[in-house]
Formats: C-alpha cells, sequence, structure tokens
C-alpha cells in the first residue's frame, strides 16, 4: 500500500567519540523513507531542500524508488543543518548549530497523486504542520507520528490535537512519562492511550521498546550492538522499518504490529553501524531477515515441559 | 540438589509513596531462601540473627522447609536492622538508619551437612566473607554470587578473588559498567566474565534483564507490573527463583538458564507486589507457572512466514 512520509529532509554535521563528519544527509523523512524503501515499493516523500541540495542525495533517495513529486525544492537559501556532538555514552548529545533555513517556512504540500494515500508517516515537526498534512489527506488508513519534548512543552495544544488523529504514537520513555505526566510508564501509555493513538510505541533506547495495543503489551528486545557508531537517525529508521513493513502487508493486527516493531528494530540496529544514512544504503533482503531471526533467538523464552 | 543460601537475615523499616512498615523480615538470604524454596525442597540457611528475631519469622521458614541448622543466634544483640525510603519513581532510596548489630561480627560457619552442597548462593555481603564460605564447601557444582557497588569501590581486591571462584555472577547494570570500568553494557560484560564467571546475569530493573553465557546473549523482558507496591527483595527474589529453579532442575544448559531468568523475574514480580516478604509467603504453583507463561507470551517474536 501507498506510504506518504511527512518530514525534514537536511544536513548534519555530527561529531560521536568514533568520529567526525561535516555535512551529510540527515532529516527524520530521509531516514523514514530510506528503511520504508526496503519493503514497500510506494513511498512519497514530503519535504523541503535548499539550493545546496546535492545532486547525489536526490539520486541516492531515487535508487531506493522513492517518490520525489513532493520534495519541494527552495532556491532562495539552503537546507536545513544540525551540528552536534554525542558524549562517550551515546545517549546523550549536545546541539552545536541548527540553522533552519529553508525549512522555517516548509508548508507540506501534499501531491494530488499523494491524497488517497492510506499509510501516512508524520515525522517529528511542529504539530500544526502535522495536522495540516492530515487535512490534505482524503481518507487515511493509518496515521503514524512520532513527536518530541520540544513540542509536548512548546505546542501542547496543537499537538494534543493531532494526537486525536492519530492512530500509531512513537516516543521516548522520557516523552511518554512528561506527555501524560506520570513516572510510572505502564501508566503513563494508558494516559497517553487516552488522548487518542490507540496504539503506542515506547522506545527505551538500549533497552529496546514496548509496544501497547488493545490491551495487550509487547516487549521487544534491543539488539546488542556491540559498537553503535553514530545514534543519529535511529528513531526515525525505526518508524521508517515498522511503517514500512506495516505498509507492505498491510496487516495491522496485533501480531503483525510485533513483528512491525522488529523490523522497525532492525532498520535501527543497522543505522547506528555508520555514520548518517551510509549503513542504510546498500542493504539486502537477507541482511534484514537475518537480522530478524537474531532478535527472535536473542528474546525466545523456552516453553517448560 | 541441595541448595546453600548465604546473607543477611534482617529487620527492614519501609516508606513507599504507598505506605509505611516500621520493622518486616528482610535480608537477602531471607529473600532468597523464601523464594528458592518454591523450586527446590532443599534449601540450607546460614546466617545470624539477634536476640530480638521472632519466632513467627523462624516459623514462616520452617514452613518453607528451610533448613535453619546454619542460622546462627546471637544473644548479645539485636537482628541487623535497615530504614529506608523510596522516592516517588521507586527506582531511588535513601537509607535512614543501618544497624548491623549482630551482623557486625558475621563468621559464616557451615555446618558439617551442608558442607556438600552442589548449588552455591552468596548473597550480597563482604567479599571475603563470600571467599571464607566457599573455603569451607567440599565440591561445589555451581555458585552464583551478588555483589554491589559498595564493594566494588570499597574492597576490590577483596570481590575479584571471590570472582574468580563464581559461576555466575549477578549484578545491575551499573554495577557492571563501574566493575568493568566501561560504558558500554555489552563491552562491560565481557569484561566481567573475563574476571571469572563464565555467565553473567545485568538486572536492569524496569527494563528486565540480560543474561550472557558461552557467547550467547538473552534479553529478559521486564514484567509490566502497574503498581509496584516494595520494590525490596526483588534483586534478592531474582535470584532465589534463578537458582531455585536450576537447583531443582540440576540442569545449566543455555535453554534451561533462560529458563532460570525467567523464574528469577517472576519471583522477583511478586515480591513487589507487597511489602518486604509478604506477597512470598503464600504463592500456589499454579499462580507461578501462569506468571511464566505471561512473560512468555509478553515478549514473543511470531515468525515470518
Amino acid at each position: 500500500m501507498s506510504l506518504l512520509v511527512v518530514g525534514s529532509v537536511a544536513y548534519d554535521g555530527i561529531e560521536t567519540p568514533f568520529g567526525k563528519v561535516d555535512k551529510i544527509l540527515g532529516g527524520s523523512a530521509t531516514y523514514i523513507s530510506l528503511t520504508s524503501s526496503y519493503f514497500t515499493g510506494n513511498v512519497n516523500l514530503v519535504g523541503v531542500v535548499g539550493k545546496d541540495f546535492a545532486e547525489d542525495d536526490i539520486s541516492l533517495l531515487e535508487s531506493k524508488n522513492v517518490n520525489l513529486k513532493g520534495l519541494q525544492r527552495d532556491y532562495s537559501g539552503n537546507t536545513f543543518f544540525w551540528r552536534g556532538k554525542y558524549h562517550y555514552d551515546l545517549n546523550n548529545r549536545d546541539t552545536l548549530d541548527t540553522q533552519l533555513n529553508v525549512f522555517e517556512h516548509f508548508d507540506p504540500l501534499i501531491p494530488e497523486e499523494y491524497k488517497n494515500a492510506k499509510y501516512v508517516a508524520l515525522g517529528n515537526i511542529e504539530p500544526s504542520l502535522q495536522n495540516k498534512v492530515l487535512d490534505q489527506i482524503e481518507d487515511p488508513d493509518y496515521v503514524v507520528m512520532d513527536t518530541m519534548n520540544f513540542w509536548i512543552d512548546g505546542t501542547p495544544d496543537a499537538l494534543k490535537r493531532t494526537l486525536k488523529l492519530v492512530d500509531l504514537l512513537v516516543i521516548n520513555d522520557s516523552e511518554a512519562r512528561e506527555l501524560a505526566d506520570e513516572p510510572n510508564l505502564f501508566r503513563a501509555a494508558e494516559k497517553v492511550m487516552k488522548m487518542g493513538p490507540e496504539t503506542l510505541i515506547i522506545k527505551k533506547g538500549e533497552h529496546g521498546a514496548l509496544l501497547f495495543t488493545r490491551g495487550e503489551i509487547f516487549s521487544a528486545p534491543a539488539y546488542p550492538v556491540i559498537d553503535i557508531f553514530d545514534p543519529t537517525g535511529a528513531g526515525d529508521s525505526f518508524m521508517g522499518g515498522m511503517l514500512g513493513w506495516i505498509a507492505y502487508t498491510n496487516d495491522r493486527s496485533s501480531q503483525n504490529l510485533r513483528r512491525a516493531v522488529i523490523f522497525g528494530s532492525v532498520m535501527a540496529s543497522f543505522c547506528v553501524e555508520e555514520f548518517g544514512p551510509e549503513r542504510l544504503k546498500n542493504l539486502t533482503e537477507k541482511e534484514i531477515y537475518d537480522r530478524y531471526r537474531e532478535f527472535r533467538e536473542l528474546s525466545q523464552i523456552p516453553e517448560i515441559s
């Protein structure tokens, strides 16, 4: 089924304890599109880039059959740029520079041919823009959304309006606690789901993820990546892998949502192995399915005879 | 198989956001004995109590068939007493009072009839005492040990000597990082296992536990206890459930160690439902096995057809 992806397309400058890169392709829509493209052939991107956006990066997305009709080109400035530095433990980072550039006036216009999209991925952008996207989609079957503390603090009302329209919300544990104003994660999940989404995924970084749906909980393990090289894009890769699988199978049963969470974890685990989206450029189907099976083995609880 | 349990027997004063109790049975050897007794009929305790130790508490342990021949009674003082207060999120606690009392001069003497013990549980006590216990055991098959930051900081050399004699070490994530002086948990695990234990369990509190054995990793989920009432004894109950299962089955295969980790998690999840060891007094076999199956369901990753 067709998948519409809306979010940022950016350049990132990244420093980790293992190296440094001055300018590399980034942005939530980029990671979601790249990762979901391994599952579904019908990925439609909406975003904006500036005059500095490289032909090579266009080619990369096109090589993955990502439809770029909705990628606006704004020649009045440069592409959104973020620069950050990760600490030794890789769980924390400092933002050193943020240049919104053409992203500051991003107006997500959905091309006619995208308007019948059944699956919609709202990357982490301003909730009022996420809302505006949904206004333009005729009859979406399944809306998945990411958000962050910045919007929970800054624009809580717009966020709550968007949440009412969302089927699946993907956030991390501290965001869930903050959004619900509740320290207990399981109680926080209950409160967040009352705000709209019937399904909730709480990402716990190195501790895996929790899926809450239809009164059921699924606890997904994290992949024991010994060498996390660069965490940039991991959350968006999770969302792309997950939604790519759901759109491909067009199956939102509890069992298949479990599979989707694992495919999300698989894509995130690949993402962090190299700088930026490097590792996501040339994955094979075998690598992806093998890692799914590794996840399965990792958390398999034997029966008691 | 026979299981020898060495550790503290204590009284605790506990305050949580949900209530307060002035004096309740506690201590690592108590929790390990109570929980393991549900699996194996041959639990032998070594510890010390003071003149204030109540007949009811003796009766409780005896009712679970815990052999108390190694429980010393020292009439020169009172039983080890600890008082603490948990914060709102239950992950942190303040120690308000510690009275070592008769535990200060605890000399773990192993009764003759315990000396051929095959399974040995060393609760979290001074490493030199743990060492002294092992010196007295003729030919233990499997030694399991708990420790804490206090000993990692305070008596690192004695701790490292004990570690060389240990088959399975159970610690939490921050302790593993500190012991290995390595922030990456998986790398820390590798370093800790080089210190002696061929099997390592890292407890991650609300995030479950990791089992490292024979080049294999198992990621166990946490039980989504909505209402943690009192976390006291959870870690020791984990150890008791785990080792009780191993001693009962006398099977240390990777697959059975996975089961043991889940039974440990099961007993910890019961423990936190009421104050102190209250919930551990009258569990049924059905409750324990049902919860094992719940854990299994919670983390079941479906196959891909």
